[in-house]
């Protein structure tokens, strides 16, 4: 099959016909801004959604979980602020419960309704805020209102995350869209990732459910910026169906262009969050090569991207490849230290598992950009990964050091 | 039986009779300052080393790691300024060198002196500096050297690393002394951690390895300071047997409180290096209980003492607990959120899996000490484990950060 060519276009997450979305402010963020989401379908569609591996889950995510399970959704709530996370049977009431208000204004049960949070753990959400922010964002639900959506979801976030392609297949034209918030927080807590995807392809929620599974796998799984996992973290794809057509099982030819799109989305999003990470100053990209399995060069790639001293060294510029060996090496991935061969931004730094001459300030120029790749070939087999971070920054230890307040 | 009282004594890693040492500047260190040192026995003793787990091995390791596995050795010989790591067959040949060099001038075989470094990686050892430094060593050993061999191993250590104790048993004194150096460099590299632990107990070649062992296992090997591990860490226990008596081997009455004693250096010296962790401001112990096994214990305690997101809030002296509930639910460990509980600095502050309210004022207080315990109770066993860390401040960024000179 030749794969269609991706159109970018505008409109975010609701770039996909069939959906709505607004953006208010309710008073949780102390500044003002915008803190409360919806993103909805104009009728109940396909959704699938994966959610944090973290033995510690927050109230929503239970909640989505379980609204979830059976494959169809109408809307998604979002509020910034509080995460709703180690809050009890209070937490879990009052996740109920912003589903249940959210599903009233737009008329569906509550059932239908996935709730996100995102914002400072262990403090109980003040609902009767939260209500308000549901029933005004409810009620201010357009056909533009991506913006606002997206904006009122991010926290330390600095800058809105969007993106959207649009293709042609078979005589059909298909969207997908989606919004994203990466690693901040209101109060110095924890990084929290949330996104919603739409499409107007009629997928299934099956096919809804694989698509999802194998873009986040290759794209949000491979992104870290602290190697900590939230309690919070979900990722969500509503299919409307607007496009036009049958419903696109896994199996049907027009799945492949549809899954590839939503990767594509998924994977400019996760790239913006890797860039947007705390403190960096540039998006580093970590490829594993001549790996003997994909879980061994998605391994050694994680240890790269999560070992502080490689991070430290790229926030100074610094070709330091003799951490990224070290990195490696400590990973469990197996590997021939005489084959090591280790590149920086282009330029060869490591051969045959020892120093290649380079000019160190031709090295440091070439670092000193906003976006940086590390190759490593491991020299055992064919294998390969990628995984996305970003540097290590002064601003880092500022924005989650200084004492909340 | 009633475990003898550890008398804490000076003279370090010569606390113990039977040894020499010296420590000298060859020139490695630009700073001029002693970069060389040997710790000799005065004749060939039992001898046992722990190495990196790390896959990228550096050439002394490979050949302090051949030179022990006979279970005797005379000398140590270490040099501070160059790892001789990923520098291929020629290091190789250096490491090797360096053993003979130091065994030419002590009086023994190559095969009997185990090799150390620390430093920058990938650049070649100048051995023709480095030999000089070990013929000058050799000259100046002495029952007195131990303060300028302790010195002649640090590298970005900002205090030298020795303990020792001595106690009786049984009628007869024994000494355990040793010292260590701990994360840093002296160019932007990677940490190493060296340690050599000296006993006048006469344990046997066996003995040594288990007493060794053991010891690193419950100290060395549960302090992080970052999560990497270098490809140079090594931990070597002489045990000359000048205190008298017949060999001690693992059964007999006495290895226990002589295993206790190498126990008690290895843990007085891991805490110099977590409390001396680059940039660190705090010693962090990370105390984990009600795990299902210690494996779990263990895990989850490296998963908080590995969060950059719990150490950038230690070190803003923020009782930011619901970043150690994401620790811990992340570990993978064994837990129950409903019956999870955390105190900082003795502080409640989570029971029950919920915020339990506390002074902030308080506990900003507590925190803003040297020294500070957070405790976990994963509430689903009797198991524990305590690893050792330090705070992640801006320190630690501009020491690995700043661009290699």
């Amino acid at each position: 099959m030749v794969q269609p060519i991706l159109e970018q276009v505008g409109g975010g997450v609701l770039a996909a016909r069939g959906f709505v979305a607004a953006g208010v402010a309710c008073g949780l963020k102390k500044n003002g801004a915008r803190d409360v989401a919806i993103v909805a379908a104009e009728q109940t569609v396909p959704v699938a959604a994966v959610f944090t591996t973290n033995a510690v889950t927050a109230a929503p995510v239970v909640v989505s979980r379980a609204h979830a399970a059976d494959g169809a959704a109408r809307a998604v709530v979002i509020n910034a602020g509080n995460a709703n996370a180690c809050t009890g049977a209070q937490g879990m009431a009052d996740a109920r419960e912003m589903a249940a208000i959210a599903g009233g204004a737009i008329g569906c049960d509550a059932s239908e309704v996935l709730v996100c949070s995102t914002g400072v753990i262990g403090v109980p959400l003040p609902l009767e805020v939260v209500a308000g922010g549901i029933s005004a964002a409810a009620g201010a639900l357009s056909v533009s209102g991506n913006d606002a959506a997206t904006e009122a979801i991010m926290t330390t976030d600095t800058f809105p995350k969007q993106a959207a392609v649009r293709f042609s297949y078979e005589g059909v034209t298909y969207s997908v869209g989606g919004m994203a918030k990466g690693s901040g927080m209101i109060k110095p807590n924890m990084a929290t990732m949330l996104s919603v995807i739409t499409t107007d392809a009629p997928l299934s929620s099956a096919a809804c459910d694989v698509a999802l599974r194998a873009a986040c796998a290759a794209t949000f799984n491979r992104v870290t910026v602290d190697g900590d996992t939230s309690t919070n973290d979900t990722l969500i794809l509503m299919a409307s169906g607007d496009a036009g057509g049958e419903a696109i099982e896994v199996d049907d030819a027009a799945f492949a262009p549809v899954a590839a799109a939503i990767h594509r989305v998924c994977e400019e999003l996760s790239r913006m969050l890797a860039r947007d990470g705390e403190g960096a100053t540039k998006l580093v990209e970590v490829v594993i090569v001549g790996a003997a399995s994909e879980a061994d060069a998605e391994r050694a790639a994680f240890s790269v991207a999560d070992s502080p001293l490689v991070k430290t060294a790229l926030f100074g510029n610094d070709a330091n490849w003799g951490r990224v060996a070290m990195a490696v090496g400590k990973s469990g991935a197996a590997l021939d230290p005489a084959k090591l061969a280790i590149t920086f931004a282009g330029i060869e730094v490591c051969r045959d598992g020892g120093a290649v001459p380079f000019d160190e300030d031709e090295a440091f120029a070439a670092l000193d950009t906003s976006e940086v790749a590390i190759e490593v070939d491991l020299g055992v087999g064919g294998h390969s990964a990628t995984v996305l971070t970003c540097d290590l920054s002064y601003e880092y230890v500022r924005i989650n050091g200084e004492y909340r307040s």
